[in-house]
């Protein structure tokens, strides 16, 4: 089959290069299904990966790509059918003709959704339902802060915050992507550039969706109101910063660090069933619209994290791969 | 009525002096009972009080004590009895003859209890119960690290760790308080001045209840294991320090800090209903035993936190009223 391969960038060649190649098509572990791949979702992760910053986990391929669209091409040991259309959660491979899948991680297509677009929601579904939803239970009529909202998953997160009944508040760097984010829902507009969102927003936040870490942890705890609860999911802004715990025992304040790539199938697969059952629905009724900037073949790959590398762009990006 | 006063430490005299004088009787505000006290339990929390350290919230008692034991004088507004016997979580006003208590956070003398032993056991329940069985969920199997095991918290948290079946570790400074710890059930015994918890029990930890703050904060997240959830309720080690979400984001770490003195009338009203749910079965069948290093008459109040301050105490001290 066919797979975007990578030399990681050296010292004198500075920049990844993600090639098409020839490679083996993966052999199945008991409990996974084969999966010919129609459409792959481009996250900021796979960027990481390709400049040698995010180690690919034990066990997982070796190939780039974290969710993907498309058929059962061999159904292994479970009970599914060859045929069946899959939107599928990946630990990696989903730059590629086939990919393996856990019968856990696979997801039907939502509602009205064609490849493309199923490809392009299964990450950020998977990812802000388990933070926002599982994890800080938010909550009809709280004030939820969403950094980062013309993002990937800042898109995602200002619709359902939306449909659970949430003010939600967003940071961006431009007024053209606030004014993406106002359409989608938002209340709170702040450009990070202009206005410290802490101020705005002092002691009035009861969920944060961080993807900034050490720069913003300051001001997002001043944020936060009482029984408040920041989620972290990107570091962006660094790792490390100063904590001041008295400001959190004084407004009885939560902080939550997770990734879902890590996670081991058990949890995965929770995870993938708690999304079905609470964010398809929104899917389908619409209250939740798929935010695709465009979408490129899988030989543009490279290009693809270039775009994602100068924040040029507005929601996700999807690679064709049949 | 009689009731411990204080004078607040100034620069030219440096300690705080406690003394019994006559003060008038509280006024009850609708839904609260008039508690005559026959028992208080001491706090931490009174010592910080007592030097300055700890402001009293909005609308509590100018007098310390966050526990008593008695019996209703005047049941007020609600449907109480006159001459009920209770236990009382309070926001202040325990070291008193009488004390005004909402009735959310009225609770029955536990089964084989006396009053000064219902006096001790309030406060380390409500605030044991609420961190670690409500908020970090502590389950069965999973390892419970408490630091401070000989201390009023401690000694109460280790009995309902194992009461929980979970292996319970401890820090303390010295063999006799960890030969304490001992005795109520912990496996793992640390004595924090010769030995580094965090290296004895790196990535093993599923849930802390910590008591230092800001000096073990590193170490406390090098103890956790992945998911695992910090809970800080004092910060005997200092406020800032410095947090690696790196590292928690690799872990999939929770932090959270709280204090239940601050807690609104609802939020108290509920964790008395589920701590007398959960914990007062395990003190009527002996899961759970009181802990008291000794009593004291109420006019010795300030002997009391001498006692504390000089980390002369195992368990608790409880103030004899009448
Ligand atoms: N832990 C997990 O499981 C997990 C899963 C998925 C994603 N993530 C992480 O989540 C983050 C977002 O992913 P994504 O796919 O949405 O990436 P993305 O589409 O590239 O979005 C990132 C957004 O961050 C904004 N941004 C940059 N600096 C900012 C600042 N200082 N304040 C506020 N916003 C800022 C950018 O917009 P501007 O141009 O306006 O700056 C951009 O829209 C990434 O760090 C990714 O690694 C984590
Ligand atoms: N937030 C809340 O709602 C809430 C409620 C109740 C209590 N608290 C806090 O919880 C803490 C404990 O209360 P308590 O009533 O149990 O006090 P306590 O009876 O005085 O116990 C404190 C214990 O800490 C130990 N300790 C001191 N330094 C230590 C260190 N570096 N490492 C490990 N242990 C250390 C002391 O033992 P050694 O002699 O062995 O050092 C002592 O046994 C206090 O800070 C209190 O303010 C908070």
């Amino acid at each position: 089959m066919k797979a975007i391969t990578l030399i990681e960038p050296t010292e004198t060649n500075p920049k990844a290069q993600l090639n098409l190649a020839e490679v083996p098509t993966p052999e199945l572990q008991d409990g996974e299904v084969l999966v010919k791949v129609h459409a792959a979702g481009v996250n900021r992760a796979d960027l990481l990966q390709s400049q040698g910053n995010y180690p690919v986990p034990p066990g997982a391929s070796e190939f780039l790509g974290l969710e993907c669209a498309g058929v059962i091409e061999d159904p292994g040991t479970t009970g599914r059918s060859k045929g069946e259309k899959v939107a599928c959660l990946l630990a990696g491979g989903g730059y590629a003709e086939y990919v393996a899948v856990p019968e856990g991680q696979l997801m039907p297509i939502p509602e009205g959704y064609s490849m493309v677009e199923a490809a392009s929601i299964v990450e950020v579904a998977c990812t802000v339902w388990s933070n926002i939803g599982m994890l800080a239970g938010l909550k009809k009529g709280q004030t939820f802060l969403i950094h980062g909202g013309a993002g990937g998953i800042g898109t995602f997160a200002i619709q359902m915050g939306k449909a659970l009944g949430a003010t939600v508040a967003v940071t961006a760097g431009s007024a053209e992507k606030l004014a993406t984010c106002k359409e989608l829902g938002a209340d709170i507009l702040i450009n990070y550039r202009e206005e410290d969102f802490a101020e705005v927003l002092k002691n009035k936040v009861d969920v944060i969706l961080d993807i900034i870490g050490a720069k913003y942890l300051n001001q997002n705890l001043t944020a936060l109101a009482k029984d408040g609860h920041m989620v972290t999911i990107g570091l962006q802004g660094g790792r490390k910063g100063e904590l001041n715990l008295g400001l959190m025992l004084n407004k009885r304040l939560n902080i939550s660090a997770t990734a879902l790539r890590s996670r081991d199938l058990a949890d995965k697969a929770n995870i993938v069933a708690q999304t079905i059952e609470h964010i398809w629905p929104m899917l389908a009724d619409g209250r939740i619209t798929h935010q695709i900037d465009r979408t490129l073949p899988l030989s543009e790959a490279g290009q693809a994290l270039d775009l994602l590398e100068d924040s040029a762009v507005t929601g996700k990006i999807v690679l064709e791969v049949r």
